[in-house]
């Protein structure tokens, strides 16, 4: 046996203040808590909690925004020592979320100049991806430069070394200069990962894909590296399809939701957890929909990740 | 009689968010209570809570926080007819607040790209300012085009008309490019105002005031528009200078501090009441003194602005 | 009597690089002749032509054609202690020339990121300042940052020891971000500088001016520093005023046009000549109408610069 | 038989302005012949001129330098129905020539903001690639974006419809922000390419390959896509690579040296003539290297590109 870690992200951590008066709009707020967000952040988190030995490479801000996170990431298991500090003053980016009712939220983000945006490609080790069975990349990282090519450069070394690469697409309007932009660097990163997962309207955003169903993205991607695509359709559960030619159907679990954000980020967690353990994509799809429905049920997206134990009983109790 | 109003400010509106655990770093704490902030919109909401009829001409976002202020700046009676709604998706500036302990407090800043300093030259309006006794100019709407432009045309404008200009240094060192640049448009219109107000601090950030004293500031002043200079130097008090050769001394007064942040705001405010209100300058220094010494007791800048019963009460008791 | 510069400039030097081949448009040319352009580095050429003790504030690149430039400055007699190398990369401006008919020339200019715009503050010496009688100020060097804030520090300087300005509006839209920065800059520097020299349609920049006679523009100049003011209008000759109420009536003179550009710069050097020995404003108008003349006759607009003699020659040739 | 092209090249279209004056620096010189350049330009025209069907995408500026390409490119048989013209400014890159002595040559680039680092994804045609036997990638068009993303979707298009992918390193500093970056999306383009060319220093700027034989390079490339690559060592000769484990040895021909720029841009030209033509890879370093000779002869590098005759001719003199 080897001491690899089981997966290591690359990408954005940031800061979710949650306004704590729910069902009214934000303007009508007035106080706020304080959580660990951002997609590949909370996906780490949501495996490290899973149990999985996983670490994060990151840029973080150098006050205490970026401490808070680097704490938090050190409570829960995840490693931080490809943890930046950035010396040029960039801040940790910020959502402010806003649930005017179980069906209504919205967010407010700060993301100009943030620090994740600027993890530049010296801060990619290439012994740490090496050492890793994993890489997951956030689409979202690809957004900008140096970020974006910090991304490649850690592609490029993961393809090196035969680590395996799980793209999420993970798409946010607010980086990208142009959606053409996204398009390019979504297909040229899905053709040479192993893993693509994501929502239908994410797959949407490369030009190649847009008019066709599911099962043709699948197959154009099938021509190239990966060999498992998973598509997502919110309560409507998700479709995955391996190079073999086998479809499987996920069912969304019911939920009493609070607010829907963070069911991405839990359900990838719980999936990849799947993933790595071995179990077939069949399970996978379930452990991803249950951690999902736990974390909507709740007020934040980090510190709600659920164990192995809360999946495995929904599992139990929906099936 | 006229209807002017008595005073309106141009710079920037923006949103503190303070630490609600307080006497530990901020990586210790988790909520938050969001108030308005920003020196000028403090001093109008102080002027406008001690019964002036005043105004701002400021640009916030289109969204919950631009939303949030514009609202509160009604209800305390602050004009918003020249509040525009930026539409470029500039977001509200932010200050994060932390209180260790009653002497040291810090702040982390959210300034990238803010909405303050995108107000355009073409929203400042000619007959606004013409219908105002005074401008109040706050020092770091200069830091930035077009919010610098903005502020240099209010300025010819009040002179063309010649409404009063008071020039409240109010340095950030976040904003401007470097040193030589603050000095330059510091000095610019400071020679064009008629009150120029300002910690000791903040006048040495003009090049030819740095070597002199209080006093040969002042002469320097005088010997183009100002006719009145306020030096600020904290708990050790404050001088005034006037044209007329008077020096005035102004003491600090007893405070249960809470945190520092907000004095030189509510220290203002109740100043340039007294101004407005034709009383001598000695007692400005009162009122401003008292003013200050009440906000710092306190956990908001903004929300804990006096009256001018609570002012007058504890110049009574202090006296 | 002192050893006082007669006038000392800053802003742009830049190259003119003039098609040979004319009356044809410029994608049918292919050779092209250096010289050096700019419209302060022009006057200040045609100043030292004319015999005065003159230097030049400004910033050229690191190679070929910066030393170019500072060569023939000296060969011409400016003085060059204020030049500053750029250390950063930026390159000197050009100009390309296209002679279609003697009608009808255009210009294609390279301005991005030029060395004339990076003057900055602290290459600009008060002693240096100090020690001339005359500081012009060319516009253009307002349009943008740094070089702005090196040029008000300059007029700072100047008005601190009674160095008298001599403002050239000098408007090129291409370096200018909108209409309205330009008007508040020329409105902010006209107001106190001691002579404005422009052709009406840059006297209409500024948005106060622009539906006023002549006459009313220069009774709104006099209400501030300036004493006089030149306003030119092209072939039907120009205007000058003073703070005494006198009105001049500046003629052009008869030429044989090659080239309508060049014809400012002469005219300027001319006649700020003239004001620099004593002339009557008669008198200078006449200088500035008989150089322009003599220069838009030939090739180059510095190489062209005539002496006393010529201009004189055709003084008397065609009174 | 098709009626494909038999290339396409995308990339930038610039000018070349060379010092008439010779053996001397360009600060003496006075006068300047225009000639088209930049490097995937030169290697259109020079394959243009040995009789290929040959196209170019590239963005031009709206202005009489912009035209003068177009219409050159027409004289010599280049495609230009995918030549944009540029709608926001941006201008033609020009390089100014010194030729201080046949060994001691320099250049003088304006490069900020030009042209051809703006063409978009937008103005990349499926259709146009699609209908082309090869694609020439020039290296430094992947400098900037959008030009980047512009490359990057040729690429994608390439792979997906077979077009071979010749990949021309042609690296310049000044347009790239870091080398970091640089050796990034080199590995990244050349792993897809069919044709990897460039001189040993430029596949240095990889860092993978830095410390590497040529051989050892080969054999990287060979792991992805390349099947051919060819490592050039100026005077010294040029090595080629294939697949098939196959080494050439191509020889630099004797030539009567006026200056060294465009020798590679012909030496491209030829090779690639040959390549289309079916001729082995040995005869192609022969074409490659006989054009090369007679261009670094003459005064330009598009100007001078040979005829077939010449280049058959000069092979034969020198075997």
């Amino acid at each position: 046996m080897n001491n690899k870690k089981h997966i290591v992200a690359i990408g954005r951590a940031a800061i979710d203040l949650n306004a704590n008066e729910i069902n009214r709009p934000m303007e009508e707020t007035s106080t706020f808590t304080k959580y660990v967000g951002g997609s590949p952040a909370n996906i780490m988190i949501g495996t490290a909690k899973l149990g999985l030995d996983v670490g994060m490479i990151a840029n973080v801000s150098d006050d205490q925004h970026g401490r808070f996170i680097t704490n938090y990431f050190e409570k829960v298991g995840v490693d931080t020592s490809q943890i930046n500090v950035d010396e040029d003053g960039h801040k940790i980016g910020l959502t402010f979320t806003e649930i005017k009712s179980p069906k209504e939220s919205s967010i407010l983000m700060y993301r100009e100049e943030v620090a994740d945006l600027y993890i530049a490609p010296e801060q990619v080790d290439e012994l740490y991806i090496k050492n890793s069975e994993y890489l997951l990349i956030s689409g979202t990282a690809l957004s900008k430069s140096p970020s974006r090519e910090a991304v490649l450069k850690a592609l490029l070394i993961a393809k090196k070394h035969d680590v395996k690469i799980i793209f999420e697409l993970d798409y946010r309007p607010y980086s990208w200069k142009n959606e053409e932009e996204t398009s390019i660097y979504y297909e040229l990163v899905a053709n040479q990962s192993d893993v693509v997962i994501g929502t239908r309207d994410e797959f949407d955003m490369v030009e190649h894909y847009k008019s066709k169903t599911d099962q043709e993205i699948s197959a154009l991607l099938f021509e190239e590296q990966p060999n498992l695509v998973v598509i997502k359709h919110g309560v409507q559960g998700s479709h995955a399809f391996d190079k073999e030619g086998n479809t499987f159907e996920g069912k969304a679990f019911k939920a009493n939701v609070v607010k829907t954000f963070g069911a991405g980020d839990s359900y990838a967690a719980a999936f990849i957890y799947a993933l790595v353990k071995g179990k077939t994509v069949e399970e996978a799809l379930k452990y991803g929909a249950a951690s999902a429905a736990i974390v909507v049920s709740s007020h934040s997206s980090s510190e709600a990740m659920p164990t192995v134990d809360k999946i495995e009983q929904l599992i139990k109790e929906q099936s």
